[in-house]
């Protein structure tokens, strides 16, 4: 494996384990900086091989791949939390500085082991049981009611892995799938929220952390579609709570890097831990144009152990669209129609292959006016997709 | 030559001629709209070599490795000014579209033919004549008085190729090396300016064209080290008079991409053109953080002829300060002092490796109070150069 060049200075080299758009997009903020990227991609073509120099080709999966490529970077971090265990402890083992470590990751990559972690240190969750069977099911259901939330454990990400079941028969073939597999299922309580809240935080390894402001995020079918910076109508206590949740798990997990907390927030004024990403989120995209540092920049930077970027938001409401994969393969075509129409968008696509429903890129508006932006934004999007054709 | 890899979806290949940091600062806007770089660069270690995975190495003088390059791009612009008359013509014949165009880039090529356009169109300039030899300068200086300034037409930045002569003795020796050249100089007299301004135009090729805030360039031994945006104190009437000398005359010179003009602000409320530059320009670094589009992102929509995103400023003011090489090649280390002072800081280094005075790398600073983001950006720049150490 040829080595990433470095620029001179001293400036390090940082490996991301993942070729998906979380490291692509760090590719910008990399290059302002100085800091050579290095990206380990399951493909050449993956979104972040196209715009790194440096993009070996490897399954995160392969031992001795992501070995090889660990020991040409200074520091290695992740564009997903799908790296096995195995893989990280022999990482470890090797001496190489992982950024979030291994013993933090398990806990977004394990939710049974999430729970069980925030529920012993007082952080407000739903409530919540391991299932292996029918029996534990009724169980669980007998104390909190149906409906009920159903999670594998691991792999879940944008919707999959989640099942509402409304009676016991709607849980059979998971139970079954699961019992087969030997493996627990997690179940939930169906909880009542009025929305769902989103906080980003960075922390190094030093121990300093940094908060962005606390976003709403907007879901479709499990996947989110839309985020609005600030959270319209919060509360500054509700605010304050819900950081004080994300910055109390990150240091009691001792994460390092950018991380996201997905809460609930329910009608009395209080949050519950939906969901833990352990890496730059789609809810911290608006934070590219929004922010006086974007969750991009601060990620590099807190892997890193540099002193963290300002936070702080560069307009009065920010909101972020996701451009979904629609029919229309054709993207490029569609920027002459946005960009006439909106010379305050900003576009950010990921140089992915169109699939229905697939995540291929963003657009964020800053502005005064909320509703304005939310009407342009998704206007932009859906042309993008090709919703729309006007 | 191996062919840039696209992004699916009919996005296009932008290929820069030169691999300095101009073109290094187009990678970020680039990943972020999808569009493929290539750079040809002189060295594989040039600043933009070093980021873009399309970087093939060849000089810009060299007709077949140019052509060779430009037949793999949809568009083919430039890092500088320098790629000579017949490689452009060659290009041209070959069908390559450039941006800008060779009928405008003479202009910034040869000082001689835009000092005789400019004129000719009613735009206001310092008095100049083409001199070759003692008379002629004598005759120009009889006229409008010593000091002079000569210039040599062709090559000159940051302050090399400007002499201000104060006697003839002084351009003795320009003189005998343009005429053992067989080459004029420029004369032009020294213009009694309050200071400098610069005004960054876009312009694409259908003919939009957008303009940023005018700016202040504050400079040192010839060489830019600090630039306030906008231009404190500037009235609204100067600053529409610098804007339209600007946009005047990229229409003129059917200018497209981006373009910066430099003036001097004279004492009476005029301005008189001083240099061109048809490319993205140190003037404009400050647009990166603080506009909505900065100049690198809007130099990639404009040479590709999509409308033009908004100029507008996103604070109230921006100081950027260059980063020259100093004496300590050592340049990572000192991120942890001025990004810990500063959390506001954003730090853009070019990769290059340390020479004395050269440009390395630029810090922008955003906010309300211009003394406190001047002595700030000050700080951090001198801290990076190694000048201070506290």
């Amino acid at each position: 494996m040829t080595s990433p060049r470095r620029a001179p200075g001293g400036f390090p080299v940082v490996g991301i384990i993942g070729g998906g758009q979380l490291a692509r997009m760090c590719a910008g903020p990399a290059v302002e900086l100085g800091v050579t990227l290095s990206v380990l991609a399951a493909d050449a073509h993956d979104s972040a091989a196209l715009v790194v120099p440096s993009a070996p080709v490897g399954e995160h999966t392969d031992l001795e791949a992501v070995r090889a490529f660990a020991r040409a970077c200074d520091v290695v971090t992740f564009d997903h939390e799908q790296v096995p265990a195995e893989v990280l402890a022999a990482l470890e083992a090797d001496g190489a500085t992982l950024h979030p470590r291994p013993s933090a990751l398990r806990y977004a990559q394990d939710k049974l082991a999430m729970r069980e972690r925030l529920t012993g240190a007082g952080i407000p969750c739903p409530a919540w049981a391991e299932v292996r069977d029918e029996g534990d099911l009724l169980a669980f259901a007998d104390q909190h009611g149906w409906p009920v939330v159903l999670k594998t454990p691991r792999g879940g990400y944008d919707g999959k892995g989640v099942l509402v079941a409304t009676q016991p028969e709607d849980a059979a073939e998971w139970l079954a799938r699961a019992a087969a597999a030997g493996e627990p299922l997690l179940v939930e309580e169906r909880v009542p929220f009025v929305r769902e809240l989103a906080v980003l935080v960075a922390r190094a390894p030093s121990g300093q952390a940094s908060v962005w402001p606390v976003v709403e995020t907007v879901q479709s079918g499990g996947i989110c579609t839309e985020v609005l910076a600030p959270a319209p109508g919060l509360t500054p206590e509700l605010a304050e709570r819900a950081s004080d949740v994300a910055l109390g798990i990150a240091a009691e997990l001792d994460v390092t890097g950018v991380f996201a907390v997905e809460l609930f927030e329910l009608p009395e004024g209080h949050v519950v831990v939906n969901e833990l990403a352990m890496r730059p989120h789609n809810s911290g995209h608006w934070s590219m144009d929004g922010a006086t540092t974007g969750q991009f920049e601060q990620h590099l930077r807190a892997v890193l152990d540099l002193p963290l970027g300002s936070p702080r938001a560069r307009a009065r409401w920010t909101v972020m669209a996701n451009v979904l994969g629609g029919v229309d393969a054709d993207l490029y075509p569609t920027y002459r129609h946005v960009m006439a129409r909106d010379p305050e968008l900003k576009v950010h696509l990921y140089g992915k292959a169109v699939r229905p429903g697939r995540k291929i890129g963003h657009v964020n508006l800053s502005g005064e006016d909320l509703a304005d932006l939310r009407e342009r934004a998704r206007h932009a999007a859906d042309y993008i997709e090709g919703a729309i054709r006007e």
